[in-house]
């Protein structure tokens, strides 16, 4: 067992959001793939996140930071920025909490993600992504309104409640021997590699970008914190400059590789998900199926394999450029 | 307790086939769904039989039947005619007991069961839904070729493997006061009625078709077996044009009603399935949803209704088609 303290999250800290959470969070189902690659058999579990609350696995990371002292104090309201689930999990979050709740969001997000925000009784501020800085903007009507910050990944609690996916597909498949998750922000991936290591510390932990959001990839080949410019990418739920400062030191340290996909090859698994598995997706949970489908894990040569579909807000205009892009 | 003897199936037959079934099929997922309509809060549990094997409930019907005495003799073939998921299930089920197997489609049913069926391993032949007689061209080959021809649904033990659905569905929620299937040959609407009347008497049964669709609505309206011609209707699972003479005396002596929907309805139906569920199902699946959202079973004022999802296997033109409609 690694000694997980050194990291701003805990094993410790991902069970006790895992209490946070019970009756609260759904707990997702796990669907399986099975596939023949040029190696032999091999299986997948698929955590479906697409299936929890606001579709997606940042309910668990938004709820576990605002129901946990001091923010459960209901008098103060809570902000957010993101380009979009996050957005929706924090706007439930205050909504089950009674909390009143702001979110900055890019005025290109998709409309399901917005309509879905604003549902769930948010306030809803535009930004413009491409010159507007979301950090400076949000932290300004923080300041000005007295709204606490949720942040989308740079946050011990809210990483804890990420953790809690990969908690709960290790405790239903505890023999995995690979685990993959997209990464943005690198919440998940970074409360993924403490959830691995500490259930079975020799299981290769894997991160999947698209070529152009890929400052993950670049953080672990020049073992430095890359930003990169506001990437242009299918994957809207990966589309961030850098990694947070608080995931960047456990991905380093315990990820095993960051492997970039192609907008092509995203756009293909979501297809084989929606077609073949019946499963709706967002472009950025296809991720984790086009690594595995283009064969580039195949230098692990490992049979029983775990992955984290993120979500399955998809805007109704992708799914249909997609499907007509589809042979 | 009903006497189901008089019946070709009764709900030890069920049970039968769900014991031949038992790790064959799979023991599909149930999703909730809670909603609020006029009359109060109404939860809905789903069995997603998108989630069977061959991404419908036909292969429940199809293996029962084919892995009975004295079908289990592999020396000969079978032959089915389906407008596709019918077609998928006998493909598969004869692959997994080494059968050969022919199975006649329409030419206009959708490419995703077409090649579905031929990837395992089916003989495929084409005929014309509006010019040829299915049933004439099957019998021939079978005359011809020696084959066993595996009805669709008016056959004891296909109708007894598609009441697993429900028996599952019934065994997991137990305390449901009504339950909706999609109607098309009356397989699954039959199985259901002898289920739900067996383990919970009073519990209303509900099938629904489309408006154009509509012979077994007529068939209980005129208390007779109504024969219609070849429907236009998205929903090709349920294009037929009339009920099985099996499935029929069960239909007109144990469900409450058959509720239309519209075209449009099961459009929308599926779109918020897609959208706001994240599940992909077919057409013939989102009827049941149809008659729920659009208050057509509100006279009942029941509280906890079941759902049978028949299947996921929509064409990526019906899908885009359905998008480009939405709002």
């Amino acid at each position: 067992l690694i000694n997980s303290s050194q990291y701003c999250v805990s094993y410790q800290d991902v069970c006790i959001a895992a209490e946070r959470l019970r009756g609260i969070a759904h707990h997702t189902p796990i669907h399986t793939m099975h596939f023949c690659l040029d190696g032999g058999d091999i299986t997948v579990w698929l955590k479906c996140e697409q299936f929890q609350r606001t579709g997606a696995f940042k309910f668990r990371g938004a709820y576990n930071k605002m129901a946990s002292p001091p923010m459960n104090q209901k008098s103060q309201g809570v902000i957010a920025y993101s380009s979009g689930n996050h957005a929706q999990a924090v706007a439930l979050s205050a909504k089950l909490l009674d909390i009143p709740s702001t979110v900055c969001m890019p005025k290109d997000a998709p409309d399901v993600k917005i309509n879905a925000a604003r549902s769930y009784g948010a306030n809803i501020i535009f930004y413009d992504r491409f010159t507007e800085s979301r950090e400076a903007i949000t932290q300004q009507i923080a300041v000005e309104r007295n709204l606490t910050l949720i942040p989308t990944s740079n946050d011990p609690l809210v990483i804890a409640g990420h953790g809690t996916a990969a908690l709960e597909l290790m405790v239903e498949v505890p023999d995995l021997d690979l685990v993959i998750v997209p990464v943005g922000g690198g919440g998940l991936l970074a409360s993924t590699c403490i959830v691995a290591r500490a259930l079975r510390p020799n299981i290769v932990v894997i991160g999947v970008q698209t070529e152009t959001a890929n400052h993950a990839y670049m953080s672990l080949q020049q073992n430095r914190r890359v930003a990169i410019s506001p990437p242009e990418t299918i994957a809207d739920g990966i589309c961030t400059t850098t990694l947070s400062p608080l995931a960047w030191p456990i991905i380093q340290a315990l990820t095993d590789e960051v492997v970039l996909v192609s907008e092509q090859e995203v756009q293909k698994s979501l297809l084989f998900l929606l077609q073949r598995k019946k499963l709706v997706v967002e472009p950025t949970a296809a991720l984790v199926v086009a690594a595995l489908l283009t064969r580039k894990l195949q230098r692990y040569n490992q049979k029983r394999i775990g992955g984290i579909l993120s979500g399955g807000n998809i805007a109704s205009d992708t799914l249909r450029t997609i499907l007509e892009c589809a042979i």
